[in-house]
C-alpha cells in the first residue's frame, strides 16, 4: 500500500512539501527554506489538513533565523506568531506552535542549543501524530466489514496528517488486513479536496472509490448501501460540536435522516479545551475566487457576490461517535482527554 | 427588468437557441435547422430546464421534413420519437411531444396543411408556458416580503422556461413591484446551472444574489435569514414526490432541519399523472466527465470512477407547498390538476 509523503525533511535544512494545490494532475514538490514561505504554503493550502498544518507549522519554526536581527528566542517567537496567523480554524496549528514556543523557552532558559531542540520537538509532534493516526485507525477499523462502502468528505487522509490519516485511517487498516472496502468521496467544493486529494491517495493505495458531487450525498445515502460516514475535523469543542470542511454539516443532516452512523475522526490535538461549544470556534472566510471558478475555468458572472466559509459546525447531537487516539468516544467523554498537560492549548 | 430569451423563432424556418453551455462568459446563439440538431441541443444541455425542454422539443418538431423519404405525418412521428429520447426525466418533454403528435394526426386526418398547424401548436405550448410562469409567480409572490432573502438551487428561471421562470417567477414579480429581494444561489455541481445561469439572469435583471457552493447551503440556512427555499421540478409524482436537479433532496433535508419553508414551483405540465410516487420516475445518469472536471479543468485522477445522477427525488413530506399555475397547492391537491384532458400525459 503506497501512501503519499506530504512533508519530508530534505537533509539540507529545507522542508519538502508536496504542493497539494497541483494535485491530482501534477505531483510537484516544493523546498521551503523560510518561515514566510511556510506561512504562504499553509495559507494557500499547498499543505493542509488540520493535523498536517500543525506538523508543517512546527517544522516551519525550525526555519526561524538563529540570531541575526534578534535573539534566536525572539526570532522563534516571531516565527510562531507569523505561522499562527496563517489559518484561523484548525486548532492543531495553535497547539503545535505552543509546543514549539515552550520548547524554545526551555532551551533558552537552560542555555541548550536551540536548533536541535526545535528540530527534535517538531519531529516529536510529527511522530505523535503518526502514532495517533494509527490508534484512530484501530478505533475505527471494527466499524468496517468486508465489502463495506463508507462515505467521506474533503480529505482527512495521509495528505492531511503525518501518518495514515484520520477519517481514512480505518479504511487503510481495513485494506491492509485484506478486507475489501469502497469509499464514496464527496468532491468537496470549492477546492475539491475530495476529488483531487482523497481520490488520488486512495487510487495510489489501490482502494476503489467513487467520486460524487457534494449535492449527490443525500441521494447516495438513500440508496442504503453506505455503512457509515467518516470525516475529519478542524476543531472539536468540548461538548462535541465539530468544525470541519464546509459541507460536513449538511452531510451529517443527511446521514441522520437515513440512520447512517456519522463518525468524526481526529487526534486529541484537534480538541479545543477552551471552546465550550461550536459557537466559540472562529470560522475562516476565504477568497471569492475559490467559488467563482476552478483553475481558470469561470463559473460565475464577473464580479459575482459569493459567500465562502471554509468550515461549518456540526452539532454534537448529529455525531454518532468520535474516533480518537484514545478510542471510540462519545461526546461526553471528550473532556477526559483534557488532563494531558502537554496537549493543552493555551 | 431585462430577461434573457433562451429560444426564438428566426423568421427563416430556423430556431435560435441561446447556448446555455457557454454562459456566463459567452452569450452565444445557435440557429437550429434540423430535428437532429435540436435533439443534440437538448441532450447536451444547450437548452435545458423542464418547461423549456418541452417548448424546444415542440419547436423542434416543426423542423421535421415535409414528405421526402416518408409522408409528413410519418416524419413528424419519427421526429417526436427522436426528440423524446433526448432526456428521460423531464416529463414536460413527453407531454409537449404528445401535443405535437396529436396535432399532426388531427391535421393529417382533416387534410389540413401540416406546417402551419405544427407551428401554431408549438407556439401555443410556449404561450401556455409563459402564462403558467406568470401564474406561478403570483402564487408565490405573497411569500416574499420587502428585504427578504430566498435560496434556490439550479436554474428554474427565465432560462428554464418560456417566460419568467418557475422558482424565480415570484422573485421577478417581487422585484417588478419594487420590493427588495436577494437570492442565495447554490452553484449546483456538476454543471453549475446555479452559478452560471441563475446568477447570470438575476444579474441582468438587477436582482442582488450571492453564489454558494452546494455544501454551504445547510450552514447558510442555519444563519437564520433565509425566508424560504424555492426550487423547480423536472417531474412531480401525483403523491407530491419531486424529481429535481441533484442536490435538491439534501437541500430539502437542511431546510426541514431549520424550519425554513421549502416550495416547489412548476407548471402543471410537470406533473406526471402516471407516476404514483417518486419511485416511478426514471433518473437520468449522465457522463462521468461532468463530475471529473469542468471546462477542461481536471478535478479527479484520470479515469476516476464517478456517480452522476442528474436528478434526485425529494419526498412530498419535505415540501411545504407547490407553486403552480393553479395556485399554491398542498401535495394532496395535485391530483385535481389531472382532469384537464389536453394536459394529460400518455
Amino acid at each position: 500500500m503506497t501512501l503519499p509523503r506530504p512533508i519530508q525533511w530534505t537533509g539540507t535544512g529545507a522542508v519538502r512539501l508536496l504542493d497539494q494545490t497541483a494535485l491530482p494532475d501534477d505531483e510537484r514538490y516544493l523546498d521551503i527554506t523560510t518561515v514566510a514561505a511556510m506561512r504562504e504554503a499553509i495559507a494557500s493550502l499547498r499543505v493542509r489538513g488540520a493535523p498536517l498544518i500543525g506538523i508543517a507549522a512546527a517544522i516551519g519554526v525550525t526555519l526561524a533565523p538563529a540570531g541575526g536581527a534578534g535573539s534566536t528566542l525572539e526570532n522563534v517567537r516571531a516565527a510562531c506568531d507569523e505561522l499562527d496567523a496563517a489559518r484561523p480554524t484548525a486548532v492543531n496549528l495553535r497547539w503545535a506552535l505552543d509546543r514549539m514556543r515552550r520548547c524554545a523557552e526551555v532551551a533558552a532558559a537552560g542555555d541548550e542549543p536551540m536548533a536541535p531542540a526545535l528540530r527534535a520537538e517538531a519531529q516529536a509532534i510529527w511522530d505523535d501524530d503518526r502514532a495517533m493516526c494509527d490508534r484512530i485507525g484501530e478505533a475505527g477499523a471494527g466499524l468496517i466489514a468486508d465489502g463495506d462502502v463508507v462515505l467521506t468528505h474533503c480529505n482527512a487522509g495521509a495528505l492531511a496528517t503525518g501518518g495514515i490519516g484520520t477519517a481514512l485511517a480505518p479504511v487503510y487498516l481495513t485494506h491492509r488486513r485484506g478486507r475489501r472496502v469502497t469509499v464514496v468521496v464527496d468532491e468537496t467544493r470549492p477546492l475539491l479536496q475530495g476529488s483531487r486529494l482523497t481520490a488520488w491517495e486512495l487510487g495510489r493505495a489501490g482502494i476503489p472509490y467513487t467520486v460524487i458531487a457534494d449535492g449527490m450525498a443525500a441521494a447516495r445515502l438513500r440508496l442504503g448501501d453506505v455503512r457509515c460516514v467518516l470525516v475529519g475535523a478542524a476543531r472539536i469543542a468540548t461538548n462535541g460540536d465539530v468544525a470541519n470542511k464546509i459541507g460536513t454539516y449538511g452531510l451529517a443532516l443527511a446521514a441522520r435522516a437515513h440512520g447512517v452512523p456519522f463518525y468524526v475522526a481526529a487526534p486529541r490535538s484537534t480538541v479545543d479545551f477552551a471552546a465550550a461549544d461550536g459557537g466559540a470556534i472562529p470560522i475562516e472566510q476565504r477568497a471569492a475566487g475559490e467559488v467563482r471558478g476552478f483553475r481558470g475555468a469561470v463559473s460565475t458572472p464577473a464580479g459575482a457576490e459569493v459567500w465562502n466559509p471554509a468550515f461549518d459546525v456540526t452539532p454534537a447531537e448529529l455525531v454518532t461517535g468520535y474516533l480518537t487516539d484514545a478510542g471510540l468516544l462519545a461526546a461526553r467523554e471528550l473532556g477526559r482527554l483534557a488532563p494531558l498537560p502537554e496537549l493543552a492549548v493555551r
